[in-house]
């Protein structure tokens, strides 16, 4: 180990769980981090439907990076993209919003950078059908949704009308699920004698998967009793359906026998994949890592890139054993490179256990009092898996104060079936997989 | 008086305080209302500068129209922008969202389409400089201020730095003065012990306005101890400036003695003016009416325009005795024009007394503990000030959950300093005068 008489200089690239978390397990130690992340909020990703569909408000799931990390004083953070990295100068390179290039030294870079909405190379789908990972994205998604009535009651012929009534979703994994099943409850209780014209709780709702099954990753037994919620809310269940096409008017699928379909559907929201950002591919290319299919990074046991020990990769952006992108998987390899770091630091030689990621569970919210979550073998739904779903959003979202305004809010939400979130802004929409327009 | 077969149909322009109080007089009269707005929600205006400064959400000031007006039952309320009234056939023309027209027939027709923002000629300023009116403007304030702060960390020239701790405000009426406190109390409690590279607190607020004084409507002696409030919080008060230019480093200015200032300041923040929508102008030339040098609608005392005692013009956008443009105003003149309608409806043939204001006070707040309330000779400052501040606000937010939820809000902000609301998107921004594109 080499003694370094500035502190070393740890670079953590992305603000999501991987990157707080491993900030976090560098507190106590000699080193200067700098957090860099094109948004300067840290997002619960998990809680990002909920913003969707007007319950809670961006203050709620998103705080300041640097108000969550303020009693951190070896951290500091920059709002900036990472456009690329020079592993033999050991340097970032990053786009400030106005443009500007900034360039970071650094010891140890963690790469924490996420993954975004993958429309499988169709990415012309994005205009018409809104993925749903950032918070533009889920306000444009709020637009979307209340917006839709508001064009409905105001139709003049009744086949306008029903296309505004008719939204469609394409990927029935947990965003999917949670989507729909808020769409419904918008539609039958929200909006419930608000309208004149139309009957809002007669909007239909079509969730298209191209597995055979909702939530494919609980597990037969809770994808089951998901189907059959859903279904008993009105979801319409479309498997093993693939979209062929998105235009403003709705989109084409082709189920497994061939037979194309046409739905009609002024509102189609995407949440049927991932893929790694650009930036993996720069990363892969200088280090010679490998991507999986979706341009995620191979990593060792321990998460470094095989044959530069001073690159980490954590979070979804890494590809290792399979490993699902969750929340917590985020959290536990983010502080563990964190540790692993602070061990070196500390000059500890020993080689480190490679990274183990202990389930603690999955879950999902259907709608109200209904919800599945998974623990290994555990399967629970119903009112126990909505009562287990609300302990541990509680538990994990990030402040005091978010947790008592969210705790209050779904008081009220689940108690009236009103959310007080409905205001929408008129702001144009765009593609949610672009890059932010640099400002000016 | 006619017999109506069907019901007398009203149709409303503007879902503001003086078009809701209008709908909301002809509850339990047998006429058809139809209220039409470009956006589907009631804005409490006087809050808008704490959303734009993070410490409400959208969903706090704003609230869904028809969940305002949901019990109702003769309120139809559509989402649409009107564009042109056809005086002789009584029809109003609107284009919904996505461009398509509609007609709306109407026996009565009341206008309160409001007022926007004014450059005074020079609409170029809008790019560089937003107003704050919509929710629009306020988000947009919201992601200019926050994302100042984080520009100047990671500025890497000192210069650049202070261009981006450096506040314009152009113009000292409430909203002005407004911000300038909130912009004050983010740099000095907000955000402190929040940055590695820059000292926050060290911000500079400069306050611009023509006149001689802050707060010229609240009288000398308000005034003065607004002023001597605000420099106390380190706001830097420049009056008798006209600002001449504005790009997107800076301005300049003009003093009375002629002398041309450059300020250099990366967030210049409109406040100076309003001025009548293009509605006006087209309602004008159909009527005959006149306008005032805004642009506002010469109304007759019973607040109808002269010659067309079916089309009535209320709050921002009326013109009546140099009536101020208080939400109290709109309110008042929106009553009024409906409880006439019910009146003409219900048969009385009495001459209807003409309008009048009856002045209930106005009150600015200007940082934590401080404002200053304005309620006929009585002037209110300080701490007595903010009490009147609070109980006024609260008393006047509509629907019972906003109203809670600020006060909660509030005693948060005040005990700490700290502010939920922070994140921002990181959408384009845009002219905030422009109307909103055309969606899909």
């Amino acid at each position: 180990m080499e003694d370094h008489i500035t502190p070393r200089r740890v670079v953590i690239l992305g603000g999501g769980f991987a990157g707080l978390f491993a900030a976090r397990a560098l507190r106590r130690s000699p080193v200067a981090v700098t957090l860099v992340d094109r948004c300067a909020h840290h997002l619960f990703q998990p809680l990002l439907y909920q913003c969707a569909s007007g319950i809670l408000s961006e203050g709620q799931i998103a705080q300041p990076l640097r108000a969550v990390l303020r009693r951190h004083h070896n951290v500091r953070c920059l709002l900036a993209e990472a456009t690329d990295v020079d592993v033999d100068d050991r340097l970032v390179h990053a786009r400030r919003p106005d443009g500007a290039m900034i360039s970071l030294p650094y010891d140890d870079l963690i790469v924490a950078a996420g993954v975004r909405q993958s429309y499988f190379g169709h990415d012309e789908f994005a205009e018409h059908a809104p993925g749903m990972k950032t918070l533009d994205d889920a306000l444009d998604i709020r637009r979307r949704l209340f917006r839709a009535f508001e064009m409905a009651e105001s139709a003049t012929d009744a086949r306008e009308r029903q296309e505004w009534l008719t939204f469609a979703l394409v990927g029935a994994g947990p965003t999917g699920v949670e989507l729909a099943g808020q769409i419904r409850e918008i539609a039958g209780h929200t909006l419930e004698r608000q309208f004149r014209t139309i009957e809002p709780g007669q909007a239909r709702v079509l969730l298209l998967e191209g597995a055979d099954s909702v939530l494919a990753a609980f597990g037969p037994t809770l994808a089951r009793r998901a189907a059959r919620t859903l279904k008993g809310l009105g979801v319409e269940l479309h498997m093993g359906a693939m979209v062929t096409g998105v235009d403003e008017r709705g989109l084409t699928a082709r189920d497994r026998a061939g037979r194309i379909t046409r739905i009609d559907a002024r509102t189609v929201l995407w949440t049927a994949g991932v893929e790694a950002p650009p930036l993996a591919g720069v990363l892969a290319r200088a280090t010679g890592a490998e991507q999986d299919r979706a341009g995620r990074i191979l990593v060792e046991p321990d998460l470094t890139i095989a044959g530069h020990p001073e690159i980490r990769v954590v979070g979804d952006l890494m590809s290792l054993n399979r490993l699902p992108g969750l929340a917590e998987v985020a959290m536990q390899s983010g502080a563990y490179t964190g540790r692993a770091i602070r061990h070196a630091v500390e000059g500890r030689t020993k080689q480190p256990k490679p990274f183990r990621y202990l389930d603690l569970g999955s879950a999902a919210y259907i709608s109200r009092g209904r919800a599945v979550v998974k623990v290994g073998r555990l399967n629970v739904s119903g009112v126990t898996g909505w009562l287990a779903w609300l302990f541990i959003h509680i538990a994990f979202l990030t402040g005091f104060r978010s947790r008592l305004g969210a705790l209050l809010t779904w008081l009220i939400v689940f108690a009236s079936g009103s959310r007080r979130e409905r205001a929408f802004t008129s702001a144009g929409t765009r593609a949610p997989t672009d890059p932010a327009p640099p400002a000016h």
